[in-house]
């Protein structure tokens, strides 16, 4: 069962550098004794913003600008249960750059190596008053691009 | 932007006729003043069960059963902001039933009326020890097709 | 066991007039099978929320207003488990009234009107910018006063 | 303001030993700008199974045993406000030792060695079944008094 979102699956893997780890918190299993399926894109969203800082894109602070990059959609593909105090690592790379958005790529796994989770979702940048897609400058495309 | 998994836009919106309401708590919101992306998901469980005990389907219990049904993806499309405080009617439907796993539509509107977030996911039931699907009974796939 | 913020524990509870009810969600479970034990804040901070719409104090919009009503302190005691889709009543009241704070005490009841926790904290008035405490004006402490 | 739970300040910051780190999310933020104040408790709860885990006390595993440690109580004093990504540290010590029950401290502090908030809780040893306490046996006694 594999997202739409992955083509050829070796090179999809391949392709991520960067991630970020976490480890699963009690308060983030449920009833049924695992990682609750609402959890996955809170890693997501910590895992996007450790990548956007490190690439040096953005400093997600609401202060003093006029523009927001805000989540378009999301998606997440489960391939394996989660547990508790489990550490993953998810992996993040930016897929496609748009005009005003990008596509970022997420792939989670756990210390076996074996992929865990996976996912993707559309950030765009839009005006804060307005809510109209901004288009990228040059600089931020030079940036997104590089990695 | 309308997500794949909406054929025709009218038609879709009307086969919908479960709701449950929830109010944006203030934990709810991020520094953007919004809701935070990752909490509709949080609402499309609550809605799914709900709607699953509404039909008569499961009673969503860990004890006494061999098997669970767990989710096999998810995903959402954000059309609009939305602010702490407001009420939505989070909609959900069976879109289409397999063997063992049903594909589940979500559709959020606030007080206008007005579509602010869609979603859908797959949920699959599993054998609690083995890991494998297993299929509905006839039972259940007459209450699942019957709504 | 009864915290120490409770005198006589019948006339505590008699004084509580205002509830809001809550449902506990699948997601606010954990592997213990129970709700888990960081979730009454989040219903508390909901539950504290109404309760100040009712009595007409503060709209707790952030835009427009140099100040900020903050938790300065919290605290729950745990009575007995609650678990998955039980419904409980959140009571809220006013319990002591300071310059520029005010001591807010719950009470959460199951469907059978046991206690299942209680809790309390004081909330402070405070400049934005500053972070100073800022005292209640006259209109406020009528509000706070006469409920 | 000093917290009821704190004698001595300073000798009660110096018995602080272990601690883990935590940086805020962002889905941790509210729309005031700064974290949500029901996330320390999640910090709290985080905090204590690896002091526990550290202390070689218990897994934490709900499977093959008939006790739990349970939460009896919590509490949480808010000293400055902390914001997205800020790395804290949360020191844990076990501060009062009972029958069935031990009390533990919290202290969170910034990257500038300020504290930001401060916390305590009972954790309560209880029969899975009968919800009634078991005393900690002699070997527990002696890892909780060591540390």
């Amino acid at each position: 069962m594999k997202a739409n979102y992955i083509g050829d699956l070796k090179k999809w893997e391949e392709e991520f550098k960067f991630f970020v780890e976490v480890t699963v918190r009690f308060s983030e299993t449920d009833m049924y004794g695992h990682l609750n399926n609402t959890v996955p894109f809170v890693y997501f969203e910590y895992a996007r913003i450790e990548f956007m800082k490190h690439i040096g894109f953005t400093n997600f602070s609401a202060e003093g600008k006029n523009t927001i990059s805000v989540v378009a959609d999301l998606q997440c593909d489960f391939l394996q249960q989660v547990y508790f105090d489990e550490t993953l690592r998810i992996y993040v790379k930016a897929a496609r750059i748009g005009n005003s958005s990008i596509d970022i790529h997420y792939l989670a796994k756990n210390i076996n190596d074996e992929p865990v989770f996976t996912g993707r979702g559309t950030i765009v940048q839009i005006d804060k008053s307005s809510g109209k897609a901004i288009p990228w400058d040059e600089k931020e495309i030079l940036i997104l691009q590089e990695k």
